[in-house]
This record gives structure tokens, C-alpha cells and sequence, in this order.
């Protein structure tokens, strides 16, 4: 992956001289105080040794800290909780590290917008165990909670298992302070919820990877915690049935219906065996679904109107079998098995993984088709894919001894089907040969229109999400 | 308002020739064919006479006319449904009008992502009903439904009375399409909720008030109806007791309160006159509230709770008075007053308006701080506001002789609470003087960063909510 382009000479001595003297002590981290953590990467890949590391404290350090490397053309990498699963963070060389690590304050909760303000270190679980002490609930969760960081999860617009009720990690930002290449702050942390006074530029930067701005604090949304929860376990007969039960609960349980998660048979008798758990049902089954509820204070009997309809799922030979999860351990139980699904693929060999979506009614098709064209290409193929069936989303993991045209083959048929190569997980470094099957070079070319007018030097997170042609060096 | 460097001569012969030999017949209107009504404003200033009239009726088309703009440096007004309230749309001299009117394409509703495909020019109403008929709901309601379009929503941001439950109209947009000044279009309407493909483009157009783009169509986001409606109208002793009454509906309704509508009193009385009916409450109190609950199919007790939560706030001197609907007739009758306020204004002499927002829990000290300022400068002022207490924006509507240093001290005070000084209408040409109150000079310059990457000639609503620096003529 390196380039002749990135390698530049180490550290520029004015530049480090200038960050010492402006930052407080600490801030600037050089030779061997550098920790290998910083080169830590969630796919094993390759990562270069920072020219150095920088861990500003504040607002003002992170723009003083961005505004010497704009003056001397310094490329940053942004680095927030290391869990991104497309190489954004990964370390190219002649690349300074900007860490978020030291943005570590928690707000309190304004209780009339129900918002809590985080700075952009502070890791998801942190957010959701203050909502929740507050009576309140954060509506994002993902397995990798407890080192995501909130920065790194807006830079993504992580979405995960609640994105059918709660909507992406965009819906849960009220407001933002993102400092530009240039070391501009540009705040907008107001608490009110309606500021029509010209284009949201908060919105910029979610999803961006670090590309056109750093995330540096948010103020995040919360929802009332629900007061009924409760999830089942269901064996069912096709992914066909499991769009059927998916339009059921809807029918049934309205907007309470808040994650539908599919595995398929190999995934979840695998997930099982790497957590040592007795598998729910035994059903032999082509799909499995973990479907959620979460309601209200007045719709006590929405675990009975859940049962009921799954009841009938059953009559009606939609569903083959079912647990509905009895006490809250049961309920954390099934959620633990579902949340170590990808745990349990990083530990085989041959893996491949898809972060697709698809539209949501076209699933059962696209699986069936797309498996037969992945066979076509290994007969060895093994469909191990989970995923969020309730949103289109598919995290889809396979093994083959073929993994180059698999992947190909697989990425041009969610192009086909009007999906995204990259539901959740970003494009950073890894995922940008296939960019163009999900973004038209319109799209591209206004992306890069955005990089140089808000980053004309070219030193934030470059190279990721996109390329810039050659000899665009930045102004 | 007109300035000698928007003088520009009559149409370019060579540009309406391209336009004339490129559209289809009838799409280009020049002299005594140019209807009055493209110089329509709501706010009733003067509007220049358009050069010439685009009315494009497809995405291709939009994108040759904006193109050969683009090539002759022409600028244009963008036009909706000319509902807006701060004159984005008010021709300026030298510009011709491009209009939205022939984008009046509704599609189907796709049930499984419970979506909708709308054209730009589409009024909003005909959005609700397709939805009601689907027993689906749209999620933004505001007064001027049957005449403001989908293109004009989304490039105002459109919010209104329930923003509390559903968000601005940013939350329904789950796909859409722009035209750039150049002509490129831009085009994310994936089935898809989730697509991490880089930054959202689509997001700035929302709220970009045609400053950036051209919005042509949009994938619209719908919500379940809800089973259970109804709606109470109260007479309080004082914001202050609104607040804790709306703190007291969000602990016993939970996410079911859908609008929490604030009039002051002269805004009651002057609306129930003008609408010539009965006021539903004689009580004569300092604040009224209109509050809605919107229910799913299992909060069936929603209305006891509701009618039990107010009764306990009457019994505890939180509210003085109260009416709550027993039919639907009478549901849409307190609506109907409510959505007379503006209406009603209009009517009235020597009438300021901010649209403003504060943060909510600050909303009564910001009454009483703001009149008594306000009464500083006219002994004679009357208070008419109305607005959207459950979401911090008030329609600040007064009437006064002294209208201009008012509304200086108004919008300064609003920004000194971290209020908007355009919460809902935007900026366009009227309320440029207060930008700077609610954005930073950072802020201000990144949008016009962007503005010259995405519109380098600057051909697109210029002028509109920022100006740029004296000089800049485009590329």
C-alpha cells in the first residue's frame, strides 16, 4: 500500500519545535515515547510509525496543533478509539497521529432537550450508562461500545442493531464543534433544536472520516428508556418467512418493533460453540432472527401482543420455532449471542465480509442469488452472514479460498440490487477500490470539490474515502 | 434594496437561443408570458420582473438549463411554492426565475422502508395524504401545506409543530436529488437506510435555502399513524407554569406528546376574532397552551393518561383552565385556531416578527426579560406571539412603532440566550443583517467556502443568506 508519494522526510524539526512550544507538555509525543497502540488495527493490516503523535486537551490545542501542521503541510491521520473496520485510522507513512484520547469530558443532561454534550474521546458506553442513569436511553449501540469512541462514531455515522427505530448516528446529533485543516472552529453546540440560519455544516462532518474536519465534542440526542423490553429467538424456514415475520411485527407492534436481526444457520451454530452457550432452539432452520420490542409507560401489554403475533407466525408456518427470552437475563443472554457474532468470524480462517446493505424487500432475493454466484466461484463456499435484517444491512461473512473475485462478484451485485458496499463500516483506506459502485463519479468528484475548498493543503486523513488525482498536491 | 451591481442587462440573445433550441416548448418564458405571480411575495416587497422564466419538468432538463446558465454566467431565483417568509425566492434585478412547478411526480409508497418518492414541486399536502391513505402519517405539518413544496421544505428545513416527535424536515429526507449550478446532478436516493459511502451529500442541500443546489426530488421518510389523537387547549398563570407543564406531559406521556403550542394572549383573542369563533376557554390567564398526544395502537389508555396528567396540573395550580377534545371535529377545531395565528397577523399594523428560537427551559426568562426590554423602547407594544414551546421557537410577533431598534434589541437578546434568530423561515434576502447574531465569522466563511466550490460562478441564489466579499464575481 505505500506509496512513493507518502514518503516524505520525518518530521519537519521547525514544525515539532513549533508544537512544543505552543502545546503544553505532554501534548507532543516523539521516538520512542510513541506507544505501539497507535498502530493497533482492528484488521491486522499494516500500519506505519507515526512521525509523531499529538494529543491536544482542548479546542484551542486541537486548533493550534492543526494550524501549525496546515502551515507546514503536515499530514494527520485522526485517530479516535481505533475500532473503525475500514482502515481510516490505519497509519500511512510520512503521517502525524491525531488522537482524541485526551477529549474525555462527560456533560451533564439538560433534561428539557434531553441532550448530553460529549467530548469526541469520551467511548459510546460511557453516553449510554449516563442516559441510562438519568432515566433516559442513548438510541445507537454496537458491539465494539466500550473503546468507540463518540467522535469516531459520528466521523462514521455508526448505525448497528436500533437504526430501525433509532435511526443512524446522525439522527442522535443535536449539535457539533468540528475544527478544520486550517485550525477554523466551527461550533454549533446551541441548545435549541429548530436554527434554520443557512446550511447545517455540523452535517458535513458526520460520516466523513475525518477527511474534511475533526470532531472534537457533540451534543448528543437521548430517548425515554423504555419501559417494556423484550426479544425473542426464531428459527425460521427461509429468508423469504423472515421478511414476512419482519412485515408482521411492524403490522402488530408499530414503531416499538426496534431490531431484527438475521443470522444465517452458520453463523449462529458458530457463535454458539466460540461462546461455549447452549444454542436457544435446536430447530434445524435456514435463517435465524432475533427480533426486539422496546415500549412506553402505556403499552404494558406489548409483550403479550409480541407473543401473540409470534404465536401466529407460527400457526401460520412462518415461523418454525420460537423462545421468547422470560427475565432479563434470558434477554441479555440472546442479545450477548448476537453481539459475539463478530467475535466469532475474526477467529476463522479464508474470511470474507461484506458490510452490504440492500432494500430491505429485496434481501431474500439477493441472498438467494448472490450465493449461487459465490458458489459458482468455490463450490467450498460457507455462508456464515448476520446482520440487520430490519434496515437492509448484512454484515455478510463467508469463507472461500477465492476471496479477490468473491468480493467483487458480491460488491457488483449489491450495485445491482440499489445497495451500499459499505452500510456501516465507511470506506477509509480499505474499501475505496469499490467506492465507485456506490457513489457516481459526480458524487466522487463533489466529495473532492469539498476536500480542497475545506482542506486546500490536503492534510487530514488523505488517501482515505477517496484519491485525489495525481499532482494535486494542495495549495 | 436594489444595488447597481445586480443591474445587469436584459437576456444574453445567445443564452435564450441555447435554452429555447435545447427545452421543450413551453419551458422558457420570456416578456408578456411571464405570469406575475414569479413575482408573488408572501411578505408583499418588491419583487424585480424576471428576465426570463425556466420551468423545466425533469431531472435532464433542469441540468441543461442550469448548464447553459452555468455557461453564460446567468443567475437565477430558485422557486418552490413562494410560501417562504424571509424572500429567497423575491426576484432580484438580472435574475431569471427557475421554477420548480412542473416536478409534480408522487410515486408509490414503498412499504417496507415506509418511504416516498416526491418531486420537488409537489405540495406538501398531497405528501400527507398519499401517506394517510396508506394508513402511514408524514411527519412535518406547517400552515402553508397546500401551497409550499417538497423542494421549498427541504431547502428551508422546513420544521413546524411537531419537530418535538419527528424532527425537521432534514429527519424525513432519506434520499435525494440536487442539480449543481453547472448542471451535474447529484443523486442519492438508494432504498437503503444505511449507506456509509462518504460524507451525505444530500445534507447540504437540506436547509441550504438554493444557495448550493437545486433540489428536483427527494425519498421521503413516513411514520405509522397513530391510533390514539387528541388535543387539549389550557390557560396558565405563566411560562413559567407552561414549562412545568410541559415537563409534567413528557414524564407521564413519553415520546406520545407530539406538539406543545404556546400563544400569548393577545395572540388568542385577536386569532379567535379573527377567525370569528368562539374562544374555547373564557379564562382570562397569561399564557395559553395547545398540547397534543399522538398514541400507537397499544397506548389505547393514552387519552385517560393525558386527560389524568392535566386534571393533576389543574389541581395543582399549574394550569387554570383547560378543554380537552372530545371528537375529532373538535380535535380540528383547535388546530384550525392555532393555525390561524399567522394568518391573523398578517392583518394587523406596525407587526414585527422574530422567528426565534431560545433554549426551552429558558423560554420564560427570555419572555419576560425580552417584553420588558421591548416595552423600554414603546411603552405601546403588544405581545402576539404564538409558537412552538415544546421545541424552544417562538413566533415573537409584537406590534410597535419603533420596528427597527426592536427587533435589533429582540434578535441581540436571542443570541445572548444561544438562540437562533431564524429558527424555522431561514435567512434568504430579509434577515441577512442577523446572520452573523446566530453563526460565527468561521461559520459564515465555510459557507461561503462552499458556496464557491459547489456554484464557482456564483449563478445560484446569490445573495441569499450570505453575501460574498465585494469583488468576487465568480470564476
Amino acid at each position: 500500500m505505500t506509496d512513493v508519494r507518502n514518503m516524505l522526510p520525518a518530521a519537519d524539526a521547525a514544525l515539532l519545535d513549533r508544537l512544543v512550544r505552543t502545546l503544553p507538555p505532554g501534548t507532543v509525543l516523539t521516538g520512542d515515547a510513541i506507544s505501539p497502540r497507535y498502530q493497533e488495527d482492528r484488521r491486522d493490516r499494516c500500519s506505519a510509525k507515526p512521525l509523531f503523535v499529538l494529543r491536544p486537551s482542548s479546542t484551542v490545542e486541537m486548533a493550534a496543533a492543526l494550524a501549525a501542521c496546515h502551515a507546514y503541510r503536515q499530514p494527520v491521520v485522526v485517530q479516535g478509539g481505533r475500532t473503525g473496520l475500514s482502515g481510516a485510522h490505519r497509519v500511512l507513512e510520512g503521517e502525524a497521529v491525531l488522537s482524541l484520547e485526551r477529549f474525555t469530558a462527560l456533560g451533564q443532561i439538560d433534561p428539557d432537550s434531553a441532550t448530553i454534550e460529549a467530548q469526541a474521546g469520551v467511548p459510546l458506553q460511557l453516553v449510554q450508562e449516563a442516559a441510562s442513569r438519568a432515566g433516559l436511553m442513548f438510541g445507537v449501540d454496537i458491539g465494539s461500545r466500550g473503546s468507540a469512541t463518540i467522535g469516531g462514531n459520528i466521523a462514521t455515522n455508526a448505525g448497528g442493531i436500533r437504526v430501525m427505530r433509532y435511526g443512524m448516528f446522525r439522527a442522535q446529533v443535536a449539535g457539533l464543534e468540528a475544527v478544520l485543516a486550517d485550525g477554523t472552529v466551527l461550533t454549533s453546540m446551541k441548545h435549541v433544536e429548530k436554527d434554520n440560519t443557512g446550511p447545517d455544516l455540523a452535517q458535513l462532518f458526520v460520516g466523513s472520516e475525518g477527511v474534511l474536519g475533526v470532531v472534537t465534542r457533540a451534543r448528543l440526542r437521548l430517548h425515554p428508556q423504555p419501559v417494556v423490553e423484550a426479544n425473542a429467538f426464531l428459527a425460521l424456514p427461509s429468508a423469504e418467512a423472515a421478511l414476512d415475520l419482519l412485515r408482521r411485527l411492524r403490522k402488530a407492534m408499530g414503531g416499538m418493533l426496534s431490531a431484527f436481526e438475521i443470522m444465517l444457520p452458520e453463523a449462529y451454530h458458530g457463535v454458539c460453540g466460540h461462546l461455549q452457550i447452549t444454542p436457544p432452539l435446536c430447530t434445524k432452520a435456514q435463517v435465524y432472527v432475533l427480533a426486539e420490542i422496546q415500549a412506553g409507560p402505556l403499552a404494558l401489554t406489548a409483550q403479550d401482543v409480541f407473543e401473540t403475533a409470534l404465536m401466529t407466525a407460527i400457526e401460520e408456518n412462518c415461523v418454525l420455532d420460537a423462545v421468547v427470552s422470560q427475565s432479563r437475563r434470558e434477554f441479555q443472554a440472546l442479545w450477548d449471542m448476537r453481539d459475539g457474532c463478530a467475535d466469532f468470524v475474526r477467529t476463522l480462517p479464508n474470511v470474507a465480509n461484506g458490510d452490504i446493505s440492500v432494500p430491505v424487500g429485496r434481501v431474500p432475493s439477493f441472498l438467494r442469488e448472490s450465493q449461487a454466484a459465490l458458489l459458482a466461484i468455490d463450490p467450498g463456499t460457507v455462508f456464515l452472514g448476520f446482520g440487520h435484517l430490519g434496515d437492509g444491512n448484512l454484515h455478510y461473512v463467508f469463507q472461500t479460498t477465492r476471496k479477490e473475485p468473491a468480493t467483487e462478484q458480491l460488491l457488483a451485485m449489491v450495485a445491482a440490487y440499489g445497495g451500499s458496499v459499505s452500510a456501516e463500516h465507511g470506506i477509509g483506506m480499505d474499501k475505496k477500490p469499490w467506492l465507485h459502485l456506490s457513489r457516481s463519479p459526480a458524487e466522487i468528484a463533489t466529495m473532492r470539490a469539498l476536500k480542497t475548498a475545506l482542506d486546500p493543503r490536503l492534510i487530514l486523513n488523505r488517501r482515505r474515502v477517496f484519491d485525489l488525482p495525481e499532482g494535486l498536491q494542495g495549495q
